[in-house]
């Protein structure tokens, strides 16, 4: 048996502890922790300074340098969102189902934790706590891997999370920090003891992991999101949300990668677009017809996520055709409709088979915090289990839990007896 | 391009479509399938018999030629299931949460279609009627793959449903019924079309499907079922819940297969237990300790089903221990407890991680009938999207919707405008 697969039973026994924890349990362990972090801060900073210098040797890019340091900010910021987590709702213990089967005999629908969660992460170290303290929150046990560029850092900060939470009581194994890529693919296999994997990263890093487990993944891909601007429109919020969808912020998954127009407004409105674009840095590339119009490089893949000042359009003649466009080469993550028409509006909220699907907003909406969630562990572009932001809500399942007083199967079937069915309202 | 492929790209381009599709759509197709089934009664047990005919040829077990055999009451039996599908809610649609993110900015999550389900199910045609219409009414495209004993009866359902349907106008593709396992192997590559895998059957089929896509798979495999009965419990109660959830059906994954008994009990009532068993003809295995006592053949392994008159019955010092030996050996299907305390009860409740945990309730109970959920596609021991029996609400899934006026994020990042996150109760 390799090492990981001790520590993955480990985490196995714990997530039975966990899911019995009390809400003031896991709220207590999130200020313990919490409180830990900041007595830790030079430690975090020494080990942040040695990440920060191997990756400015590494002539990293500017803004993942950005976003791999890890400062009295960033760590005012995670005590922040550690001290929202505590104020937020327990998601485990609610019902969300109550039935009397019959008079006595009475059946719950109600959330509990996941088991153990493995989550792969991206070189930002603030990510490991927010999610150490979701899962924590969650009653859930958690593998963690961060990138390895942020080692040193996600290296202290989960020790500091670990031994705080055994501190506060929870159980030995709650927490384990994969190292290695190798721990990685071991962890794909340890779908005895893993319940759960959530890898965050580009679509083929997602599917890579997808195709070699059998463990269920909540991806969280690219995003190839949609604005369609339909004809019948306020044509100045059009130009304002484009704006903010592409521009607001260039290297996220919800910017806008492909603006569809409504055919109808190719001698009127279109000219009016690509200027506001360029006229904010923007590069278009263009369908064959628009490329032409303006003098445009063509657009040679509908699928595919800039990340970068730059957008594709495409005229197209309906919102079918838009919708239809949208779920051929979108990643079904957030596609945004600007229109007057309700009708219309309502057919591309049905249609369009993503996460988030939006009216006259901009798509850089969709995240946890601007949902109310408190938190995230991502954006889901998986259609199972969790869409679209995922926080505490995502990070349960649930079970039924029938209570009787001898209930047999034999009095039902012999007709002794008989269910009603009565379904009670639930209290939030 | 197999052929298989191009029936999974109309499979999924239907989805498109059926996703659209108004509850009296939905219903009205039903409605026409359940007459077209009626009037084809002839076609049906005609080719029923040809598949009877060979399975006696090939000796076929008798309970698995009496799920095999199709005839007037089987047939009476789905169509009055079609006609409760009809009298059921519609899934798609509900809104299950709705939150102002502020003044006209209305954030939805409402529940919609997956898309393409492939279901593999035994060699039960009448299963394949339920299953094509709980898709139908959720509104997903469906593929079918049956057991290949009942392949001319399926063959014949199958086209009777499919031709009705696109009669009351549902798309062309809407539902395919593979025929071969190399169909199977070729479905599990499908990833691009295919949303969702249900297979039924043994744990070891259900893990091959597991092992063998990366389309996410809800398994319905195989129970291995507890009873624990606590030293303080209604012995009588005890008794009359094993002889229940063993014998009232033996063939099913909800009987019990492994009673664990308070090791306080030793001397006095699991005399009464093992003697009450044996008198309803059960076999009993024993641990080390309860084989010497009686005088059994010892249980050589804790997970096993033996879908027979057979049981394990083991000592445990405590709740605890049993809690510990479900989690360890049970199949995460149904558990339950037979105890008068309260907290020993929540304890159990809490702490076993199965999709139904009972209180003093026969095993038998989980099943989507008897929760009141009126149909269900089978009983999932995965621990993701839908656990325990899965009824349509197990067939759908959701998508944030977010209605504005032209809402902008960089509004909110400059602090022009504030969240203020007002939830609205959501009504049934």
């Amino acid at each position: 048996m390799c090492e990981l697969s001790v520590y993955a039973r480990k985490a196995k026994d714990a997530s039975f502890i966990m899911a019995t924890l009390s809400t003031e349990q896991k709220n207590n362990a999130l200020k313990v922790i919490m409180n830990k972090l900041k007595n830790s801060s030079k430690e975090i900073f020494d080990a942040n300074a040695i990440d920060v210098k191997n990756a400015e040797e590494a002539n990293l890019p500017t803004p993942l340098l950005h976003r791999l340091k890890f400062n009295e900010d960033k760590l005012a910021t995670v005590c922040e969102g550690i001290e929202g987590m505590i104020g937020l709702c327990d998601p485990v213990g609610k019902i969300q189902l109550h039935t009397s089967l019959d008079d006595g005999l009475e059946l719950y629908k109600i959330s509990s934790p996941i088991g153990v969660i493995g989550v792969i992460f991206e070189s930002r170290p603030d990510a490991l706590v927010q999610i150490a303290s979701l899962c924590l929150k969650s009653g859930n046990a958690v593998f963690l891997k961060g990138g390895s560029e942020a080692a040193a850092t996600n290296r202290v900060l989960a020790d500091v999370i670990y031994f705080a939470g055994l501190e506060a009581g929870l159980p030995e194994g709650w927490l384990h920090l994969l190292t290695t890529r190798a721990d990685v693919s071991e962890m794909l296999k340890l779908n005895e003891c893993i319940d759960l994997i959530i890898p965050r990263g580009s679509n083929s890093f997602v599917k890579y992991i997808m195709d070699n487990t059998s463990i269920s993944v909540l991806g969280h891909s690219d995003g190839v999101c949609h604005l369609y601007i339909d004809d019948q429109c306020d044509e100045d919020m059009a130009i304002k949300l484009a704006i903010d969808s592409k521009t607001q912020s260039v290297s996220v998954c919800n910017a806008v990668e492909t603006i569809l127009v409504s055919s109808k407004l190719k001698d009127s409105f279109l000219a009016r677009l690509v200027k506001a674009l360029q006229d904010a840095g923007v590069k278009i590339y263009g369908d064959d017809e628009v490329s032409k119009l303006f003098d445009l490089e063509k657009c040679e893949e509908w699928h595919h996520e800039y990340l970068d000042m730059k957008v594709a359009i495409k005229l197209v003649s309906s919102v079918d055709e838009a919708i239809s466009h949208i779920n051929m080469f979108g990643s079904k993550h957030t596609d945004s409709i600007c229109t007057s028409s309700e009708t219309r509006a309502n057919k591309f909220t049905i249609g369009v088979d993503s996460g988030n699907v939006y009216v006259n907003c901009s798509t850089r909406f969709s995240d946890g915090f601007r949902y109310g969630f408190g938190a995230e562990v991502g954006v889901s572009t998986s259609k199972l289990h969790a869409r679209g932001p995922v926080g505490l809500e995502g990070l349960v399942t649930y079970k039924y839990k029938l209570v009787g007083n001898g209930a047999l199967v034999g009095d039902y079937c012999s007709h002794k007896k008989s269910f009603n069915f009565v379904k009670h309202d639930i209290k939030d």
